[in-house]
Protein backbone atom coordinates (compact mmCIF):
# COMPACT_ATOMS: atom_id res chain seq x y z
CA UNK A 1 0.00 0.00 0.00
CA UNK A 2 1.39 3.26 -1.14
CA UNK A 3 1.18 5.58 1.72
CA UNK A 4 -0.03 9.43 1.54
CA UNK A 5 3.52 10.66 2.31
CA UNK A 6 5.05 8.37 -0.37
CA UNK A 7 2.86 9.69 -3.06
CA UNK A 8 3.99 13.27 -2.06
CA UNK A 9 7.47 11.86 -2.72
CA UNK A 10 6.48 10.58 -6.01
CA UNK A 11 5.02 13.95 -7.23
CA UNK A 12 8.39 15.93 -5.73
CA UNK A 13 10.49 13.71 -7.55
CA UNK A 14 8.05 13.93 -11.00
CA UNK A 15 8.43 17.51 -10.82
CA UNK A 16 12.13 16.80 -9.62
CA UNK A 17 12.95 15.11 -12.46
CA UNK A 18 11.66 17.64 -15.14
CA UNK A 19 13.00 20.27 -13.44
CA UNK A 20 16.66 19.34 -13.40
CA UNK A 21 16.21 17.88 -16.76
CA UNK A 22 15.66 21.61 -18.22
CA UNK A 23 18.82 23.05 -15.81
CA UNK A 24 21.80 20.46 -16.80
CA UNK A 25 22.79 20.52 -20.39
CA UNK A 26 21.22 17.44 -22.52
CA UNK A 27 23.72 14.59 -23.06
CA UNK A 28 23.70 15.21 -26.51
CA UNK A 29 25.25 18.95 -25.93
CA UNK A 30 28.99 19.50 -26.15
CA UNK A 31 31.16 18.44 -24.19
CA UNK A 32 28.85 15.32 -23.59
CA UNK A 33 31.05 13.19 -21.47
CA UNK A 34 30.73 16.04 -18.70
CA UNK A 35 26.38 16.53 -19.34
CA UNK A 36 26.19 12.52 -19.57
CA UNK A 37 28.35 12.13 -16.01
CA UNK A 38 25.78 14.82 -14.46
CA UNK A 39 23.16 13.15 -15.62
CA UNK A 40 24.31 9.51 -14.90
CA UNK A 41 24.32 10.76 -11.28
CA UNK A 42 21.12 13.54 -10.90
CA UNK A 43 19.38 10.89 -12.23
CA UNK A 44 20.53 7.40 -10.39
CA UNK A 45 17.48 6.95 -8.21
CA UNK A 46 17.67 9.36 -4.86
CA UNK A 47 15.35 9.10 -2.86
CA UNK A 48 15.17 13.03 -3.11
CA UNK A 49 14.43 13.69 0.49
CA UNK A 50 15.83 17.11 0.25
CA UNK A 51 13.28 18.12 -2.23
CA UNK A 52 10.50 16.72 -0.31
CA UNK A 53 11.68 18.16 3.25
CA UNK A 54 11.64 21.82 0.80
CA UNK A 55 8.49 21.02 -1.00
CA UNK A 56 7.05 20.27 2.26
CA UNK A 57 8.13 23.49 4.65
CA UNK A 58 7.20 25.15 1.44
CA UNK A 59 3.64 24.10 0.63
CA UNK A 60 2.77 24.17 4.79
CA UNK A 61 3.87 28.10 4.10
CA UNK A 62 1.63 28.56 1.08
CA UNK A 63 3.93 28.33 -1.28
CA UNK A 64 3.14 27.00 -4.54
CA UNK A 65 5.53 24.33 -6.90
CA UNK A 66 6.49 26.74 -9.34
CA UNK A 67 8.11 28.80 -6.66
CA UNK A 68 9.78 25.43 -4.95
CA UNK A 69 10.68 23.60 -7.96
CA UNK A 70 14.25 25.64 -9.17
CA UNK A 71 15.62 26.19 -5.34
CA UNK A 72 14.41 21.89 -4.61
CA UNK A 73 16.27 21.15 -7.95
CA UNK A 74 19.15 23.12 -6.03
CA UNK A 75 19.31 21.42 -3.09
CA UNK A 76 19.11 18.35 -5.27
CA UNK A 77 22.69 19.52 -7.33
CA UNK A 78 24.47 20.66 -4.11
CA UNK A 79 23.51 17.55 -2.55
CA UNK A 80 24.37 15.10 -5.70
CA UNK A 81 27.85 16.74 -6.64
CA UNK A 82 28.77 16.54 -2.43
CA UNK A 83 28.40 12.61 -3.35
CA UNK A 84 30.01 12.63 -6.56
CA UNK A 85 33.10 14.15 -4.74
CA UNK A 86 32.58 11.75 -1.77
CA UNK A 87 32.79 9.23 -3.36
CA UNK A 88 36.27 9.75 -5.39
CA UNK A 89 39.24 7.33 -4.75
CA UNK A 90 41.19 10.31 -2.50
CA UNK A 91 37.70 10.18 -0.31
CA UNK A 92 35.33 7.23 0.59
CA UNK A 93 36.49 5.57 -2.53
CA UNK A 94 33.14 4.10 -3.36
CA UNK A 95 32.46 2.23 -6.49
CA UNK A 96 28.83 1.72 -5.98
CA UNK A 97 25.98 4.29 -5.16
CA UNK A 98 22.56 3.87 -5.78
CA UNK A 99 23.06 0.29 -7.23
CA UNK A 100 24.93 2.00 -9.61
CA UNK A 101 28.74 2.61 -10.81
CA UNK A 102 29.73 5.66 -8.98
CA UNK A 103 30.45 8.65 -11.39
CA UNK A 104 34.04 8.40 -10.72
CA UNK A 105 33.99 4.20 -12.13
CA UNK A 106 31.62 5.23 -15.07
CA UNK A 107 33.44 8.61 -16.41
CA UNK A 108 36.90 8.83 -14.74
CA UNK A 109 38.05 10.61 -11.82
CA UNK A 110 38.82 13.90 -14.03
CA UNK A 111 35.27 14.12 -15.52
CA UNK A 112 33.14 12.99 -11.74
CA UNK A 113 35.54 16.11 -10.72
CA UNK A 114 34.41 18.49 -13.25
CA UNK A 115 30.75 17.21 -13.06
CA UNK A 116 30.91 18.05 -9.35
CA UNK A 117 32.12 21.19 -9.55
CA UNK A 118 29.60 22.02 -12.27
CA UNK A 119 26.73 20.73 -10.59
CA UNK A 120 27.49 22.98 -7.35
CA UNK A 121 27.36 25.88 -10.04
CA UNK A 122 23.85 24.65 -11.67
CA UNK A 123 22.90 24.97 -8.55
CA UNK A 124 23.49 28.19 -7.53
CA UNK A 125 22.64 29.46 -10.95
CA UNK A 126 18.77 27.68 -11.01
CA UNK A 127 18.16 30.15 -7.94
CA UNK A 128 19.82 33.05 -9.42
CA UNK A 129 17.50 32.77 -12.37
CA UNK A 130 14.70 31.84 -10.81
CA UNK A 131 11.80 34.45 -11.90
CA UNK A 132 9.12 33.42 -9.98
CA UNK A 133 11.04 35.09 -6.79
CA UNK A 134 11.91 38.29 -6.33
CA UNK A 135 15.17 39.11 -6.03
CA UNK A 136 15.72 39.67 -2.20
CA UNK A 137 14.47 36.25 -1.64
CA UNK A 138 16.63 34.41 -4.39
CA UNK A 139 20.06 36.14 -2.59
CA UNK A 140 17.97 34.68 0.46
CA UNK A 141 18.03 31.07 -0.53
CA UNK A 142 21.69 31.32 -2.36
CA UNK A 143 23.13 32.92 1.13
CA UNK A 144 21.45 30.21 3.13
CA UNK A 145 22.41 27.38 0.57
CA UNK A 146 25.86 28.55 0.80
CA UNK A 147 26.48 28.99 4.36
CA UNK A 148 24.55 25.14 4.54
CA UNK A 149 26.86 23.52 2.04
CA UNK A 150 30.32 25.32 2.86
CA UNK A 151 32.35 26.55 5.35
CA UNK A 152 33.00 26.90 9.23
CA UNK A 153 29.51 25.18 9.72
CA UNK A 154 28.25 23.65 6.65
CA UNK A 155 28.78 20.20 4.54
CA UNK A 156 32.32 20.59 3.41
CA UNK A 157 33.40 21.59 7.00
CA UNK A 158 31.35 18.33 8.04
CA UNK A 159 33.43 15.91 5.46
CA UNK A 160 37.07 17.68 6.26
CA UNK A 161 35.84 16.87 10.16
CA UNK A 162 34.87 13.29 8.80
CA UNK A 163 38.25 12.61 7.39
CA UNK A 164 40.25 14.40 9.93
CA UNK A 165 38.62 11.52 12.59
CA UNK A 166 39.01 8.45 10.42
CA UNK A 167 40.75 6.24 12.48
CA UNK A 168 40.27 8.17 15.84
CA UNK A 169 37.93 7.21 18.70
CA UNK A 170 35.62 10.32 18.98
CA UNK A 171 33.31 11.74 21.74
CA UNK A 172 29.95 11.86 21.31
CA UNK A 173 29.91 15.90 20.45
CA UNK A 174 32.39 15.40 18.05
CA UNK A 175 30.71 12.92 16.24
CA UNK A 176 27.34 14.93 16.57
CA UNK A 177 28.88 17.79 15.22
CA UNK A 178 30.06 16.11 12.49
CA UNK A 179 26.61 15.09 11.16
CA UNK A 180 25.13 18.25 12.36
CA UNK A 181 27.61 19.76 9.43
CA UNK A 182 27.71 16.87 6.64
CA UNK A 183 24.40 15.74 6.66
CA UNK A 184 22.18 17.94 8.57
CA UNK A 185 22.89 21.65 7.72
CA UNK A 186 22.16 20.80 4.34
CA UNK A 187 18.71 19.45 5.34
CA UNK A 188 17.79 21.70 7.74
CA UNK A 189 18.48 24.34 5.18
CA UNK A 190 16.45 22.63 2.68
CA UNK A 191 13.32 23.56 5.52
CA UNK A 192 13.96 27.00 5.63
CA UNK A 193 14.36 27.43 2.22
CA UNK A 194 10.83 26.16 1.82
CA UNK A 195 10.07 28.11 4.88
CA UNK A 196 11.55 31.59 3.01
CA UNK A 197 10.17 31.00 -0.27
CA UNK A 198 6.24 30.89 2.03
CA UNK A 199 7.46 33.93 3.13
CA UNK A 200 7.48 32.44 7.01
CA UNK A 201 7.79 35.15 10.23
CA UNK A 202 10.95 35.17 11.76
CA UNK A 203 9.39 32.76 14.63
CA UNK A 204 8.22 30.58 12.12
CA UNK A 205 11.94 30.23 10.13
CA UNK A 206 13.38 30.05 14.08
CA UNK A 207 11.09 26.61 14.62
CA UNK A 208 11.51 25.30 11.31
CA UNK A 209 15.17 25.42 11.54
CA UNK A 210 14.89 23.44 14.80
CA UNK A 211 12.64 20.81 13.31
CA UNK A 212 15.02 20.54 10.19
CA UNK A 213 18.19 20.46 12.37
CA UNK A 214 17.09 17.46 14.02
CA UNK A 215 15.37 15.91 11.02
CA UNK A 216 18.62 16.46 9.93
CA UNK A 217 20.69 14.82 12.69
CA UNK A 218 17.34 11.91 12.45
CA UNK A 219 18.17 11.39 8.60
CA UNK A 220 22.04 10.57 9.92
CA UNK A 221 21.34 8.08 12.89
CA UNK A 222 18.96 6.21 10.62
CA UNK A 223 21.88 6.70 7.58
CA UNK A 224 24.11 4.99 10.17
CA UNK A 225 21.85 2.32 11.50
CA UNK A 226 20.73 1.12 7.82
CA UNK A 227 24.73 0.52 7.08
CA UNK A 228 24.89 -1.79 9.71
CA UNK A 229 21.49 -3.01 9.35
CA UNK A 230 20.91 -3.70 6.04
CA UNK A 231 22.58 -6.12 2.93
CA UNK A 232 23.99 -3.75 -0.01
CA UNK A 233 21.80 -5.45 -2.31
CA UNK A 234 18.63 -3.39 -0.57
CA UNK A 235 20.98 -0.36 0.44
CA UNK A 236 22.29 0.37 -3.34
CA UNK A 237 25.33 1.37 -1.76
CA UNK A 238 28.01 -0.61 -0.15
CA UNK A 239 27.21 -1.70 3.60
CA UNK A 240 28.87 -2.17 6.32
CA UNK A 241 31.49 0.70 4.80
CA UNK A 242 31.35 2.83 7.38
CA UNK A 243 32.56 0.12 10.03
CA UNK A 244 35.21 -0.58 7.78
CA UNK A 245 36.65 2.58 7.24
CA UNK A 246 36.14 2.89 10.89
CA UNK A 247 34.04 6.35 10.50
CA UNK A 248 31.89 8.21 13.60
CA UNK A 249 28.80 6.39 13.84
CA UNK A 250 26.40 6.61 16.30
CA UNK A 251 25.91 2.53 16.47
CA UNK A 252 29.78 2.17 16.61
CA UNK A 253 29.29 4.02 19.76
CA UNK A 254 25.92 3.09 21.56
CA UNK A 255 25.16 -0.28 19.83
CA UNK A 256 22.08 -0.93 17.58
CA UNK A 257 19.22 -0.89 20.10
CA UNK A 258 20.24 2.11 22.13
CA UNK A 259 20.73 4.28 18.67
CA UNK A 260 17.04 2.96 17.33
CA UNK A 261 15.87 4.46 20.76
CA UNK A 262 17.76 8.25 20.41
CA UNK A 263 16.49 7.94 16.75
CA UNK A 264 12.75 7.68 18.37
CA UNK A 265 13.56 10.34 20.59
CA UNK A 266 15.27 12.55 17.88
CA UNK A 267 11.60 12.32 15.96
CA UNK A 268 9.88 13.49 18.54
CA UNK A 269 11.97 16.88 19.28
CA UNK A 270 11.77 17.40 15.51
CA UNK A 271 7.74 17.41 15.86
CA UNK A 272 7.61 19.25 19.01
CA UNK A 273 9.53 22.35 17.18
CA UNK A 274 6.78 22.08 14.78
CA UNK A 275 3.99 22.91 17.53
CA UNK A 276 5.65 26.62 17.30
CA UNK A 277 4.04 26.73 13.70
CA UNK A 278 0.38 27.76 14.00
CA UNK A 279 0.15 26.18 10.20
CA UNK A 280 -0.94 22.65 9.53
CA UNK A 281 2.42 20.93 9.87
CA UNK A 282 1.59 17.13 8.66
CA UNK A 283 2.89 17.56 6.04
CA UNK A 284 6.46 17.92 8.04
CA UNK A 285 5.42 15.49 10.91
CA UNK A 286 4.56 12.36 8.42
CA UNK A 287 8.18 13.26 7.23
CA UNK A 288 9.66 12.55 10.11
CA UNK A 289 8.06 9.44 10.17
CA UNK A 290 9.33 8.23 6.51
CA UNK A 291 12.72 9.14 7.97
CA UNK A 292 12.64 6.89 10.86
CA UNK A 293 10.94 3.52 8.74
CA UNK A 294 12.90 4.05 5.69
CA UNK A 295 14.43 1.00 4.43
CA UNK A 296 17.24 2.66 2.30
CA UNK B 1 60.46 51.65 -13.13
CA UNK B 2 56.77 50.77 -11.58
CA UNK B 3 54.04 51.39 -13.98
CA UNK B 4 51.09 53.41 -13.56
CA UNK B 5 49.39 50.34 -14.36
CA UNK B 6 51.76 47.62 -11.94
CA UNK B 7 50.52 50.65 -9.35
CA UNK B 8 46.81 49.66 -9.91
CA UNK B 9 47.50 45.90 -9.94
CA UNK B 10 49.33 46.62 -6.87
CA UNK B 11 46.82 48.12 -5.11
CA UNK B 12 44.01 45.95 -6.17
CA UNK B 13 45.78 43.15 -4.70
CA UNK B 14 46.07 45.07 -1.70
CA UNK B 15 42.52 45.61 -1.33
CA UNK B 16 41.29 41.76 -2.64
CA UNK B 17 44.08 40.10 0.23
CA UNK B 18 42.36 42.06 2.79
CA UNK B 19 38.44 40.91 1.44
CA UNK B 20 39.89 37.63 1.07
CA UNK B 21 40.84 37.62 4.35
CA UNK B 22 37.47 38.34 5.47
CA UNK B 23 35.93 35.75 3.17
CA UNK B 24 37.80 32.89 4.12
CA UNK B 25 37.35 31.28 7.81
CA UNK B 26 40.72 31.66 9.70
CA UNK B 27 43.43 28.64 9.93
CA UNK B 28 42.90 28.30 13.57
CA UNK B 29 39.19 27.95 12.73
CA UNK B 30 38.02 23.93 12.93
CA UNK B 31 38.02 22.10 10.11
CA UNK B 32 41.82 23.91 10.47
CA UNK B 33 43.14 21.70 7.66
CA UNK B 34 40.66 22.51 5.27
CA UNK B 35 40.94 26.24 6.08
CA UNK B 36 44.80 26.36 5.84
CA UNK B 37 44.80 24.43 2.55
CA UNK B 38 42.46 27.53 0.78
CA UNK B 39 44.73 29.82 2.61
CA UNK B 40 47.86 27.90 1.02
CA UNK B 41 45.95 28.48 -2.52
CA UNK B 42 44.61 31.52 -2.49
CA UNK B 43 47.35 33.48 -0.80
CA UNK B 44 50.17 31.86 -3.30
CA UNK B 45 50.75 34.97 -5.23
CA UNK B 46 48.59 34.89 -7.70
CA UNK B 47 48.97 37.71 -10.06
CA UNK B 48 45.29 39.08 -9.49
CA UNK B 49 44.47 39.84 -13.24
CA UNK B 50 41.08 38.93 -12.93
CA UNK B 51 40.23 41.19 -10.16
CA UNK B 52 41.98 43.95 -11.71
CA UNK B 53 40.10 43.75 -14.55
CA UNK B 54 37.02 43.54 -12.87
CA UNK B 55 38.20 46.79 -10.88
CA UNK B 56 39.24 48.47 -14.38
CA UNK B 57 36.08 47.74 -15.73
CA UNK B 58 34.39 49.09 -12.95
CA UNK B 59 35.85 52.25 -12.24
CA UNK B 60 35.75 52.90 -16.16
CA UNK B 61 31.44 53.07 -15.77
CA UNK B 62 32.15 55.03 -12.03
CA UNK B 63 31.50 52.26 -9.80
CA UNK B 64 33.64 52.42 -6.55
CA UNK B 65 36.07 50.21 -4.65
CA UNK B 66 33.81 49.04 -2.13
CA UNK B 67 31.47 47.71 -4.40
CA UNK B 68 33.71 45.98 -6.42
CA UNK B 69 35.79 44.25 -4.04
CA UNK B 70 33.25 41.36 -3.03
CA UNK B 71 32.95 40.26 -6.63
CA UNK B 72 36.57 40.62 -7.01
CA UNK B 73 37.24 38.19 -4.56
CA UNK B 74 34.35 36.26 -5.88
CA UNK B 75 35.83 36.01 -9.10
CA UNK B 76 39.60 35.21 -7.48
CA UNK B 77 37.80 32.28 -5.76
CA UNK B 78 36.38 30.72 -8.34
CA UNK B 79 39.60 30.97 -10.56
CA UNK B 80 41.73 29.84 -7.46
CA UNK B 81 38.85 26.72 -6.78
CA UNK B 82 39.61 26.03 -10.91
CA UNK B 83 43.34 26.00 -10.16
CA UNK B 84 43.49 23.55 -6.96
CA UNK B 85 41.22 21.19 -9.02
CA UNK B 86 42.89 21.32 -12.14
CA UNK B 87 46.24 20.37 -10.47
CA UNK B 88 45.29 17.46 -8.86
CA UNK B 89 46.54 13.79 -10.41
CA UNK B 90 43.25 13.19 -12.04
CA UNK B 91 43.50 16.46 -13.56
CA UNK B 92 47.05 18.12 -14.99
CA UNK B 93 48.81 16.37 -11.96
CA UNK B 94 50.98 19.46 -11.19
CA UNK B 95 53.05 19.76 -8.06
CA UNK B 96 54.18 22.96 -8.24
CA UNK B 97 51.61 26.37 -8.64
CA UNK B 98 53.02 29.77 -8.14
CA UNK B 99 56.52 28.18 -6.72
CA UNK B 100 54.63 26.78 -3.97
CA UNK B 101 53.83 23.06 -3.55
CA UNK B 102 50.27 22.77 -5.04
CA UNK B 103 47.45 22.17 -2.49
CA UNK B 104 47.07 18.38 -2.77
CA UNK B 105 51.16 17.99 -2.51
CA UNK B 106 50.60 20.14 0.93
CA UNK B 107 47.12 19.23 2.16
CA UNK B 108 46.31 15.97 0.59
CA UNK B 109 44.37 15.43 -2.25
CA UNK B 110 41.16 14.99 -0.13
CA UNK B 111 41.49 18.18 1.47
CA UNK B 112 42.14 20.22 -1.72
CA UNK B 113 39.07 18.42 -3.35
CA UNK B 114 36.97 20.10 -0.41
CA UNK B 115 39.16 23.16 -0.62
CA UNK B 116 38.32 23.55 -4.94
CA UNK B 117 34.65 22.84 -3.50
CA UNK B 118 34.19 25.27 -0.69
CA UNK B 119 35.84 28.05 -2.83
CA UNK B 120 32.86 28.04 -4.76
CA UNK B 121 30.29 28.36 -2.57
CA UNK B 122 32.39 31.07 -0.65
CA UNK B 123 32.41 33.14 -4.19
CA UNK B 124 28.85 33.32 -4.56
CA UNK B 125 28.33 33.58 -0.83
CA UNK B 126 30.59 36.98 -1.06
CA UNK B 127 28.31 37.91 -3.87
CA UNK B 128 24.70 36.95 -2.19
CA UNK B 129 25.97 38.89 0.93
CA UNK B 130 27.77 41.98 -0.16
CA UNK B 131 25.27 44.65 0.62
CA UNK B 132 26.51 47.60 -1.03
CA UNK B 133 25.00 46.24 -4.31
CA UNK B 134 21.24 45.95 -4.44
CA UNK B 135 19.47 42.55 -4.69
CA UNK B 136 18.89 42.92 -8.45
CA UNK B 137 22.77 43.79 -9.15
CA UNK B 138 23.78 40.59 -6.96
CA UNK B 139 21.77 38.52 -8.84
CA UNK B 140 22.93 39.60 -12.23
CA UNK B 141 26.10 38.90 -11.05
CA UNK B 142 25.48 35.10 -9.84
CA UNK B 143 23.81 34.43 -13.14
CA UNK B 144 26.95 35.71 -15.29
CA UNK B 145 29.78 34.21 -12.91
CA UNK B 146 27.72 30.95 -12.67
CA UNK B 147 27.43 31.07 -16.80
CA UNK B 148 31.34 32.05 -16.67
CA UNK B 149 32.43 28.90 -14.52
CA UNK B 150 29.81 25.81 -15.88
CA UNK B 151 28.52 24.72 -18.04
CA UNK B 152 27.90 24.35 -21.26
CA UNK B 153 30.08 27.52 -22.66
CA UNK B 154 31.93 28.02 -19.31
CA UNK B 155 35.17 27.55 -18.03
CA UNK B 156 34.39 23.66 -16.58
CA UNK B 157 33.24 22.80 -19.88
CA UNK B 158 36.41 24.23 -21.40
CA UNK B 159 38.25 21.93 -18.70
CA UNK B 160 36.52 18.95 -20.16
CA UNK B 161 37.01 19.89 -23.58
CA UNK B 162 40.67 20.11 -22.92
CA UNK B 163 40.90 16.59 -21.23
CA UNK B 164 38.73 14.78 -24.23
CA UNK B 165 41.41 16.72 -26.94
CA UNK B 166 44.82 15.39 -25.15
CA UNK B 167 46.82 13.12 -27.50
CA UNK B 168 44.73 14.36 -30.28
CA UNK B 169 45.43 17.02 -32.92
CA UNK B 170 42.58 19.83 -32.98
CA UNK B 171 41.55 22.29 -35.84
CA UNK B 172 42.08 25.92 -35.34
CA UNK B 173 38.28 26.62 -34.48
CA UNK B 174 38.64 23.74 -32.02
CA UNK B 175 41.62 25.21 -29.73
CA UNK B 176 39.88 28.59 -29.84
CA UNK B 177 37.03 27.26 -28.33
CA UNK B 178 38.91 25.21 -25.41
CA UNK B 179 40.09 28.68 -24.72
CA UNK B 180 37.15 31.15 -25.31
CA UNK B 181 36.00 28.38 -22.45
CA UNK B 182 38.73 27.34 -20.01
CA UNK B 183 39.92 31.08 -19.87
CA UNK B 184 38.09 33.61 -21.69
CA UNK B 185 35.30 33.03 -20.05
CA UNK B 186 36.05 33.87 -16.32
CA UNK B 187 38.19 36.47 -17.69
CA UNK B 188 35.49 38.17 -19.99
CA UNK B 189 32.89 38.17 -17.17
CA UNK B 190 35.03 40.20 -14.85
CA UNK B 191 35.26 43.19 -16.74
CA UNK B 192 31.08 42.49 -17.51
CA UNK B 193 30.98 41.99 -13.91
CA UNK B 194 32.54 45.31 -13.28
CA UNK B 195 30.54 46.98 -15.77
CA UNK B 196 26.92 45.28 -14.19
CA UNK B 197 28.00 47.19 -10.68
CA UNK B 198 29.19 50.45 -12.46
CA UNK B 199 25.67 50.08 -14.38
CA UNK B 200 27.12 50.63 -17.79
CA UNK B 201 24.57 50.74 -20.76
CA UNK B 202 23.57 47.71 -22.91
CA UNK B 203 25.81 48.80 -25.39
CA UNK B 204 28.37 49.31 -23.44
CA UNK B 205 27.76 46.19 -21.78
CA UNK B 206 27.83 44.33 -25.44
CA UNK B 207 31.07 46.55 -26.11
CA UNK B 208 32.95 45.59 -22.75
CA UNK B 209 31.98 41.81 -23.35
CA UNK B 210 33.92 41.78 -26.83
CA UNK B 211 36.90 43.79 -24.94
CA UNK B 212 36.65 41.08 -22.37
CA UNK B 213 36.76 37.91 -24.70
CA UNK B 214 39.69 39.33 -27.07
CA UNK B 215 41.28 39.86 -23.64
CA UNK B 216 40.78 36.70 -22.32
CA UNK B 217 41.56 35.05 -25.70
CA UNK B 218 44.82 37.07 -25.23
CA UNK B 219 45.44 36.07 -21.75
CA UNK B 220 45.72 32.46 -22.89
CA UNK B 221 47.59 33.06 -26.33
CA UNK B 222 50.28 34.82 -23.53
CA UNK B 223 50.00 32.06 -21.40
CA UNK B 224 51.04 29.58 -24.11
CA UNK B 225 53.87 31.36 -25.03
CA UNK B 226 55.38 31.51 -21.81
CA UNK B 227 55.12 28.30 -21.36
CA UNK B 228 57.34 27.25 -24.24
CA UNK B 229 59.46 30.62 -23.60
CA UNK B 230 59.94 30.79 -20.19
CA UNK B 231 61.95 28.48 -17.49
CA UNK B 232 59.96 27.17 -14.60
CA UNK B 233 61.83 29.32 -12.04
CA UNK B 234 60.56 32.20 -13.77
CA UNK B 235 56.98 30.67 -14.51
CA UNK B 236 56.32 29.54 -10.89
CA UNK B 237 55.00 26.54 -12.41
CA UNK B 238 56.27 23.74 -14.55
CA UNK B 239 57.52 24.90 -17.95
CA UNK B 240 57.04 23.18 -20.83
CA UNK B 241 53.89 21.39 -19.63
CA UNK B 242 51.79 21.64 -22.41
CA UNK B 243 54.07 20.51 -24.90
CA UNK B 244 54.90 17.20 -22.83
CA UNK B 245 51.01 16.63 -21.80
CA UNK B 246 50.26 17.22 -25.85
CA UNK B 247 47.93 20.27 -24.78
CA UNK B 248 46.33 21.79 -27.55
CA UNK B 249 48.23 25.36 -27.79
CA UNK B 250 48.71 28.53 -30.30
CA UNK B 251 52.28 27.81 -30.76
CA UNK B 252 52.03 24.15 -30.83
CA UNK B 253 49.66 24.98 -33.64
CA UNK B 254 51.20 28.09 -35.27
CA UNK B 255 54.81 27.85 -33.52
CA UNK B 256 56.05 31.09 -31.77
CA UNK B 257 56.36 33.83 -34.13
CA UNK B 258 53.19 33.73 -35.72
CA UNK B 259 51.74 33.17 -32.75
CA UNK B 260 53.02 36.78 -31.19
CA UNK B 261 52.08 38.52 -33.59
CA UNK B 262 48.48 37.04 -33.64
CA UNK B 263 48.58 37.82 -30.02
CA UNK B 264 49.23 42.18 -31.23
CA UNK B 265 46.40 41.26 -33.31
CA UNK B 266 43.94 40.48 -30.77
CA UNK B 267 45.20 42.58 -28.12
CA UNK B 268 44.55 45.40 -30.93
CA UNK B 269 41.12 43.96 -31.19
CA UNK B 270 40.35 44.74 -27.50
CA UNK B 271 41.29 48.13 -27.74
CA UNK B 272 39.09 48.76 -30.83
CA UNK B 273 35.87 47.31 -28.97
CA UNK B 274 36.53 49.41 -26.16
CA UNK B 275 35.97 52.60 -28.82
CA UNK B 276 32.78 52.25 -28.90
CA UNK B 277 32.44 53.23 -24.86
CA UNK B 278 32.72 56.76 -24.41
CA UNK B 279 34.40 56.98 -21.33
CA UNK B 280 37.86 56.56 -20.23
CA UNK B 281 39.08 53.57 -21.14
CA UNK B 282 42.86 53.85 -20.83
CA UNK B 283 42.99 51.88 -17.74
CA UNK B 284 41.40 48.57 -19.62
CA UNK B 285 43.51 49.60 -22.40
CA UNK B 286 46.68 49.27 -20.35
CA UNK B 287 45.44 45.93 -18.75
CA UNK B 288 45.33 45.00 -22.56
CA UNK B 289 49.77 46.23 -22.85
CA UNK B 290 50.44 44.44 -19.62
CA UNK B 291 48.78 40.85 -20.27
CA UNK B 292 50.91 41.16 -23.69
CA UNK B 293 54.44 42.02 -22.16
CA UNK B 294 53.68 39.61 -18.98
CA UNK B 295 56.79 37.97 -18.13
CA UNK B 296 54.69 35.18 -15.76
Amino acid sequence: MVTEIEEFISAVSRDLDKTLDEHVPKSKAEPTRLHEAIRWSIFAGGKRIRPAILTAAGRTFGAVNAQLSQTAAAVEMIHTYSLIHDDLPAMDNDDLRRGKATCHKQFGEATAILAGDVLQTLAFKAIADDETLGAETRIRLISTLADASGTPTGMVSGQQLDLDAEGKTLPLEKIEQIHRQKTGALISAAAVAGAIIGDASEDELTAIKIYGARLGLLFQVTDDLLDVTQRTGILGKTAGKDESSEKATYPGHFGIEKTRAMAAAIRDEACDALLLVERDTSLLRDLTDLVVTRKR
